[in-house]
């Protein structure tokens, strides 16, 4: 599983004022403990006013990079935001862009700055009529945004599509929607990497982390090979080691029994 | 998912010993005990000696009945203890016969009791020449022992086919091979239950409990609708309770919520 920490997002109140306050030591401290516990790219969203996100962007990056070589996940709707963080990170790893949806003016804007630079780009299952609901539609839209980015140059294994995960409270068809349409787009482009934000499938239950690991662990035996979550969160981290374990993707199951040594199977 | 309680099994020592020792209360608890988490059926596997084993199912099939209204699975390859434990069966709900495979001998004595009685029946997909070890070879013997199963006059509702879950350990390919298969016989044959005795997964592995709930719910999430198991695990239970929940099978998200009322959520 290709881990993307979503801990470091100025939708997050207490991030906000730490990024609006330039608390560096706040957001290395996230950074670090998502770093080492296991993140592949470390997700970085100033998530302020239009004006001030690329300047906020460049300190983030900038910060972050003090603290770790991982690639960043640049992540904002603001093309100038995105270009001013992807200038501003000097790693050796390919970063990533999040994210591009089918709607004209994303697709048009933050394309071609994945496809010039040749990163990797998360790319939203929704396009200008929004998030599909129907059965089938998610991995529609999914193969038409697949089609148009490898268009632009990109290359298939730079991509993350992500089936817009929604919420199965409010309809009881969400959750089938969602590992079907993983199975779908997996068959259908299996060099394309899977990921998602998993939590909104929670929204409005009780444990919801109970839920949330659960259904990583589902989305993992349909085809997900990425997600956008806490790996800070242990259990969360123990399911996701073992799922891997039974899919055959950890090899002799050495990443799970030096987990297990390490004491990071909590149970 | 259909819980088939698995507690009351004669290969567990402290089982064998109270069935030997006639020890009722063992019995009847760990009935109560199953039937208050939530089985839906309570197996019972006397376990013991040929000679003995048609005598001792009675027993426990009597014993187990003082506290329960639970169907029971009668589980034995014996032909004579499947029998006696059915005659001493006297529940009104429709018991269930544990286990037939497409080996010739047990194929031939075991199916008749169950077409002919109409019971539920728990069906293994392996052969004459063992559990199939190659890609594709279980949903074969699995569905050629629906068609054998179908044609006797069983109901296709009535089967469970058990995939035959084995080592992940010691063949890496084994979980993916099961997930599949458990997918394959699902879209062959959608009015079929599909069950299986789940714990073997993680045998030689730390943190087996970790790996058997995450692989239940993985299972769920191909088809599988029934377990072989331990229902007074907290922690599997509520993972298959969240399952339930995310594959649309808990109409309002009520069980989930009365289960979280109860208690029973532990993350």
């Amino acid at each position: 599983m290709i881990i993307i920490g979503e801990l470091i997002n100025g939708t997050r109140k207490a991030v906000a004022a730490a990024i609006q306050g330039r608390d560096a030591a706040f957001i290395k401290d996230l950074a670090t403990r998502q770093a080492d516990a296991g993140a592949a790219f470390i997700d970085c969203n100033a998530g302020t006013t239009a004006d001030r996100e690329p300047d906020d962007m460049v300190w983030v990056v900038e910060t972050v990079q003090e603290v770790t070589d991982l690639p960043l996940a640049i992540d904002s709707p603001n093309p100038e935001a995105l270009v001013a963080g992807l200038d501003a990170y000097v790693g050796s790893a390919t970063p990533m862009v999040n994210s591009v949806t089918l709607e004209a003016e994303r697709i048009e804007e933050i394309l071609p700055i994945a496809a010039e630079r040749g990163t990797n780009l998360v790319a939203l299952a929704m396009d200008d009529q929004g998030v599909p609901t129907a059965a089938g539609q998610r991995e529609d839209v999914a193969k038409r945004l697949i089609d148009t980015c490898v268009e632009a140059g990109l290359p298939p294994g730079n991509l993350y599509v992500d089936p817009v995960v929604t919420t199965q409270a409010h309809d009881q068809t969400t959750g089938p929607m969602i590992l079907d349409a993983i199975a779908n787009i997996h068959q259908a482009a299996p060099e394309v990497h899977i990921t998602g934000g998993l939590s909104n499938i929670s929204y409005g239950l009780p444990k919801r982390r109970l839920l949330n690991r659960v259904f990583v662990t589902m989305c993992m035996a349909r085809g997900l090979d990425s997600g956008i979550l806490d790996p800070t969160d242990e259990h969360l981290m123990a399911a996701i080691c073992a799922g891997a374990v039974l899919l055959g993707h950890d090899e002799w199951c050495m990443g799970y029994i030096t987990a297990e040594r390490e004491g990071k199977l909590v149970e």
